[in-house]
């Protein structure tokens, strides 16, 4: 039975890289259905990718999860295909740390090929465009039922490239943390969940502050948009537990300034 | 056997939400086709999305159809699932008046299920996301076969929130109309139909002069844009039967200054 | 068996274009699979949709192939469908030139046929939406299995209009090349391939100067971006088998100021 495919990328959609993808994936599996979770990555952004597929993952079915971001293609990086211990899920991407995260949402990697010299490549490989030659052949195969094991040759799971997650900095009327990503409403993705706003004991309902600089913007701790008045900024628990910042009907990354690789402190005013 | 399901929203492309959508879907109805049928909406435009669903569900295989432009997610709007009179067609989003010009479409709303509530929702139920949490569960479940008084508990049609759709002021020689949207080519989509013209005596191959505020732009009532010269503003009826104003190879918007909400007069010069 | 279609077009994704003819190949064809190639063709340019419907159709099954970037839409030109020498696959598009780069990949047009008047068309068909009206309704026909004879009246394959592919002049030391299109990346894809870098004496390895207009750019001819320290400046062979500039991490159509229809002259330094 073909496995479902997600796909998750920094490609854009302006191009016809993503479609190509397809393409090879239709030709080689073509009953496989394919999900596309989103290529909106930010160019390169190897740590908001890998938390945006971790996000993602656990409200898709399993199956085969390709995912390039990978701005070392064509230098030697490894290029990998793992299996997670819980659900058995199949990861396709460079070894960058990109799948990572996710893997750990399913009990972390059980088993890993290095897929770089796979023979399900397309060739010639090109030298820039591994989700077309490699990435894409390699979860096809997988999805249409090959074994994980003849995608490659065996990798010890500890010898795969991590990336530093972020975690906030917390003390009692405070939390500083990274701005992960923003969202195309403006809303600030920050490095922490919402047991670190309770661990600093920012409660929901209650008057905050959030600093970056020098600058102060005084908010709230709120449920969600509508509990604040129009325009007003909170900081709440997204859909995807990590702790945000927005404005009601408007651009909290625009008022604050910031972009993903900043650092906000949230505190009691 | 499974219904394919149509999909309309304001999310964007850039962020993982539509994805995160598809995911969900896929994994309550693998079977089911979904047809993203644009994810351009304006943030929040429920009229503009509203006038787009009534427009493309008559080319789409009669299914569920899910749409999702929710200003008040997180407040105590209510959520619902319908069924039209004609072609049985089941449609699924906020009760916010979205639906409801789709559904005229089709004969009026049948029956009427209030979802929040729902027992297929995903729990927890996040503050900001019910696309993933309520609405997707629902329109899947619906595709792979469930009933939809099964959905959540009954509702009157009459109780539906409504949204006023524009019309046309005619008078003779003149209309004045809202611009109800403009799309990605400058175009500009008004609130009046091809008989609004006529009974204006507004004639197809005549002058005409666009007013909006004090200025006053000439053009010509034409069948479609290689009827006018190059860089001619004309007057047309839009594939979807809605009066627009366009500019051969340009950009009316633009030329105009209008944006969805202005009004516009269309007047023999 | 129902075939695969994969659809290319210059409507972008923020309008419902895209999704109405995915809406309408459904109501047709609902077992078919449809494969978005890219729909961010710059608009009307009908050489940079060819191109790059060219490139990308080799990494597709055999099927369908629709695609739509019609700046005559409404006016006089023919609608066509072709099958090709090679691998029977079959092009559906307005007769401008789009489809033809595309069947020499397959060993040319084998029969055309003129589908104007399609019996398959939607009626009434619109002035503006010939995608929708009669491209979407021929291609689902034909991939649900209907003869390529029956979409309307034969045409003569050297009837069909033809557009004048872009060649490099070369001489020793130096190559000039038409831009034919520009990535998100920033990307600049020049109308040659690797064999006129290489009758230019222009060498992997060897340093290269990229003039446009009074100004010259010092870069390496290389394989690909980590062959180059950052922000270097290279020329290399694309995945497409196009001669591409790019800058590494950086964007070269902004650095050298230019857009597709602009002339780029590589020559040792």
């Amino acid at each position: 039975m073909t496995r479902p495919i997600t796909f998750l990328s920094d490609y854009g959609l302006t191009d016809e890289f993503v479609g190509v993808v397809h393409a090879v994936i239709a030709r080689i599996a073509p009953d496989a259905r394919v999900i596309d979770l989103s290529h909106g990555i930010g160019r390169q952004d190897v740590l908001g990718g890998a938390l945006i597929l971790a996000r993602a993952l656990p409200y898709a079915p399993a199956g085969v999860h390709l995912a390039v971001v990978d701005p070392e293609v064509g230098a030697r990086r490894r290029a990998v295909a793992l299996r997670t211990a819980a659900e058995d899920r199949l990861l396709v991407g460079p070894d960058n740390g990109l799948l990572i995260p996710a893997a750990e949402r399913f009990g972390g990697v059980l088993e890993a090929v290095e897929i770089s010299a796979s023979s399900w490549r397309l060739e010639p490989v090109s030298a820039t465009f591994h989700g077309r030659d490699l990435f894409a052949p390699v979860a096809a195969r997988l999805a249409a039922g090959s074994e994980l094991a003849e995608a490659g040759t065996p990798l010890e799971p500890d010898e795969l490239v991590r990336i530093e997650l972020p975690s906030a900095a917390i003390e009692p009327g405070a939390l500083e943390a990274l701005v992960t990503g923003t969202d195309s409403f403006g809303n600030v993705i920050l490095g922490a969940v919402a047991d670190d706003l309770a661990a600093a004991d920012l409660r929901l309902g209650q008057p905050i502050a959030v600093r970056v600089g020098a600058r102060r913007v005084p908010g709230v701790v709120a449920r969600t948009f509508v509990d604040v008045a129009d325009r007003g900024l909170l900081v709440y628990e997204d859909a995807g537990g990590s702790v945000a910042v927005a404005v009601n009907g408007g651009d909290a990354a625009g008022l604050l300034g910031v972009r993903p690789g900043a650092t906000l402190r949230l505190e009691t005013p």
